[in-house]
């Protein structure tokens, strides 16, 4: 098949059809369109005047993203503009508005509008990186976070190394694919076939559950991820932790890892950080820490004891799209010693690496990250930190954490709810569990919580998530958005009493209740 | 440590400047500015009127970027719009211009800027996905693109499955893991370990090298990826892959899939799909295809037959941010079974996944992705699918692969010019070999091309990039930019012989050329 003459009347159409799409002035005119509806839209979602979650069957939602799509079709040229406002407003109808304060649901923040308009640049202008050379400013952004964070956390100057990848279980199969490198020998290379006795790593036993699929993808087998027993308070039991290591070592088992959480994800849970290094120093182990949530205490003079330790971890990560509250994702790799960034990777690209400058290998991100191209995610938080302060970031994690507190201390309040835990930061669960159920199954206290919360998100009133505590559901809200105050958790609780009052009086559930 | 009273002066204090960041009406004129910006931005760009990259050493940028955050802490409320404003120029000012119609470097685009349009949304309302209810309307725009481009693609109605992850690599990954799961039995449970024979994958020899980093990840080892050997127009020998496959099933090593590529990155070459598909099948593998690069001439009646037989793949990926101009990352991975969908990762996360909403369990989209929380990418295709339909996707495959047609046209009159291959799509790899120096030594002509090369972006002038052929660098151009036209061709390569000139017979060059 030949390609398209120059000089054919088709090649000139499909080239006036693409200078249409690429004219900056409909951009202009569209993106101040795109901005005053955001605008109006994000100010309407804090004042809460419109559902949290706009809920809708996913069957009709797919059927009207699919119509849109062939209706497009037959759009004119002159009815463009309103065809994007039309889209935008489409998306904004049927979405999840996190920048409601009912909203106060999954890890997922609220996020300062700003660091998303610097993401603009990153969106429109194509903004990535992988060598220096296809993102300097982008490698710089990031660069210079790195070592900001890393300095905060507790890294000697120098010493460390760090990257951004794309969420926080990249990060988790970056620093642990790094570590089973680094700890197995060549198993980069040849593989983990016919080691015997089998590798393993040791997890908080209740990690993210990115923690046990890293252990799957990278062929040491989901069930060689073995659960380091909790304490009470749903830490890593310190004492137990030995005991697994004395009994996995003395099986001859290599341990790739000791993956503390900090915090975990069930009800927000510290592990006891300079206890777990000293054993992993004891017993030359890798420590790798999931702080994921935890690790911006560290712009916190309030809250950074909770993460006291961390700077001795061989690796951890932190999502800036947590509790640095930036638009998903933007997670950090820390690495305590420098070299180790080069051993998750250990490969050549002609095409992209370039022997003629090697000086710039160390800023080429592609070396460090499963991403070849990346966007430049640092955009948007180096963006507000450059415009705020970092102190911007020690507020949001002062309130939100305090907020939590107050959450608890109204749910120990109240007769008709079981708190579960006291809370260490914005991270609290709990139960709904009035007088007239009191005696009721475990396994029906449970089912009422799900059911409860099925209908009060539906409803479009609250956000609320579901868990699981000591096997049985419940209810778990994270406070991950700065402008929530005390008042929505009096009205969250008084919805969910209602809820339940309907639920528990409708037909067929007080008799399953028995 | 106690949290901040609520009552307390310091608690008022940091929710004051968090309502600040908050507050919608900076957003709405900060906003305002910052598509001004980009909307004057682009269109020098569009013009050539800015240098392609504005070269920095990385140690001055990373000065700059670290200074700029520190500076923050002395920013006053009223002086933050201007502050914004410095830092949006200073971004574009420090960056990489891919869309100047000079960028004619790697594979990335200069996206429709539109599309980054749409991505503003999903930033600044920080839209998400992982469960359903997270990301509703995000889920319905992804589950309709996959259900479109599977049918362009050749899948029967039904039958197929997909998902958009974040970039090539992860989804070429992701697809491998797939193969691995399936092709190994239990390999996700029991890992690798005791495997003996050891479990091989064989790829395309000059495939991505994000191919080769699956094998490692995934515990086979680099090693036991094993090259399909090429033809001379760069393609999968099918005659030599038969042999490779019998040589490696008689010594019993499990073949966890053949990885073909459409296209390869270092000259763009297709493999013939159909006979690889019925090798496939006749040894009973698992057929994976990269096609990240020309799996977007599906929507192109012109160049879709450069990918017949694609549809016969057990796995295949394709990035929206290459060949369908959306910015990156936005990767599709399709499986011909629909239920491969669920092999990749299987396991549970009781505080995600709601037992008492089992229906909506298929729309989990964190049941098939390695992100558990992954932003709305898919705004930006949908919305500008959604507004112009997918003619465009078709004009913008046609008019760059035509174009590239055109450069290698011109590469091939001029004399000093040496052209290493027939392009079948975009990608043009070339050196530049003046009568002075014909009869120089390989691996100095090779060198001519890197030192050319890196002066040239330096200049800001053009953006190429370099690659080897048979052993030696080359340069290598991607049309990425439809707004290129065969007039910058021409002026590239002028500037090529006047960078050249300056080198060759600059100080201390001339002579090693001997």
């Amino acid at each position: 098949m030949s390609s398209l003459p120059l000089e054919s009347l088709e090649y000139q159409q499909a080239r006036e059809r693409i200078a249409a799409a690429y004219d900056t002035q409909l951009l202009q005119s569209a993106g101040r369109k795109v901005i005053d509806l955001l605008a109006e839209h994000l100010e309407k979602c804090q004042a809460s005047s419109k559902s949290v979650l706009n809920w809708n069957e996913p069957a009709e939602n797919i059927t009207v993203a699919a119509r849109m799509l062939h209706e497009a079709e037959a759009c004119e040229a002159e009815e463009i503009e309103s065809r994007i406002q039309l889209l935008v407003e489409t998306i904004m109808a049927r979405g999840h508005n996190l920048h409601d304060p009912r909203y106060i649901g999954h890890q997922v923040p609220a996020s300062v509008p700003l660091a998303g308009l610097f993401e603009t640049i990153t969106s429109v202008t194509n903004s990535v990186m992988a060598v220096y050379e296809m993102g300097p400013w982008a490698t710089a952004c990031e660069t210079a976070l790195v070592r900001e964070i890393g300095r905060l956390i507790g890294y000697p100057e120098g010493s460390f190394s760090g990257l951004i990848t794309s969420g926080g279980s990249l990060a988790n199969l970056t620093a642990l694919l790094t570590a089973r490198n680094v700890t197995l020998g060549e198993s980069w290379k040849e593989g983990l076939s016919s080691r015997n006795p089998r590798p393993v790593m040791i997890a908080h036993g209740a990690a993210h559950y990115c923690i046990e699929r890293s252990a799957g993808i990278l062929g040491l087998g989901t069930e060689n991820c073995l659960k380091a027993p909790l304490d009470d308070r749903g830490r890593i039991d310190v004492e137990k932790l030995e005991q697994l290591i004395r009994d996995v070592q003395s099986q001859g088992h290599p341990i790739l890892a000791v993956c503390a959480s900090a915090c975990a994800t069930p009800i927000g849970a510290f592990d006891p950080l300079h206890p777990i290094a000293d054993l992993c120093e004891k017993y030359n182990l890798w420590l790798h820490v999931d702080a994921a949530h935890g690790g911006a205490t560290c712009f916190s003079d309030k809250y950074r004891h909770l993460i006291s330790g961390l700077e001795r971890a061989d690796s951890l990560i932190c999502d800036a799209h947590k509790m640095m509250f930036v638009p998903a994702l933007c997670a950090f790799v820390f690495y305590k010693n420098r070299e180790h960034q080069y051993q998750a990777f250990q490969q050549s690209a002609p095409y992209l690496f370039d022997p003629s400058a090697p000086d710039l290998v160390e800023y080429d991100s592609g070396l460090k990250t499963i991403e070849c191209t990346k966007p430049a995610v640092a955009f948007g938080l180096w963006g507000i930190w450059a415009t705020f302060g970092k102190t911007l970031f020690a507020d949001l994690v002062d309130l939100t954490f305090s907020l939590g507190k107050v959450l608890y201390d109204k749910l120990k309040a109240a007769e008709d709810f079981q708190t579960l835990h006291e809370p260490e930061c914005n991270i609290v669960a709990f139960r709904y569990r009035p007088e007239a159920i009191r005696n009721a199954p475990a396994e029906k206290i449970g089912e009422l919580q799900l059911r409860l919360r099925r209908r009060l998100i539906e409803s479009g009133k609250f956000y609320i998530v579901p868990t699981q505590f000591e096997g049985v559901a419940a209810l778990r809200c994270t406070v991950m958005n700065p402008l929530t105050t005390p008042t929505q958790f009096d009205e969250l609780m008084q919805t969910i009493r209602e809820q339940a009052q309907n639920l528990i009086g409708s037909e067929g559930f007080e008799s399953s209740m028995q």
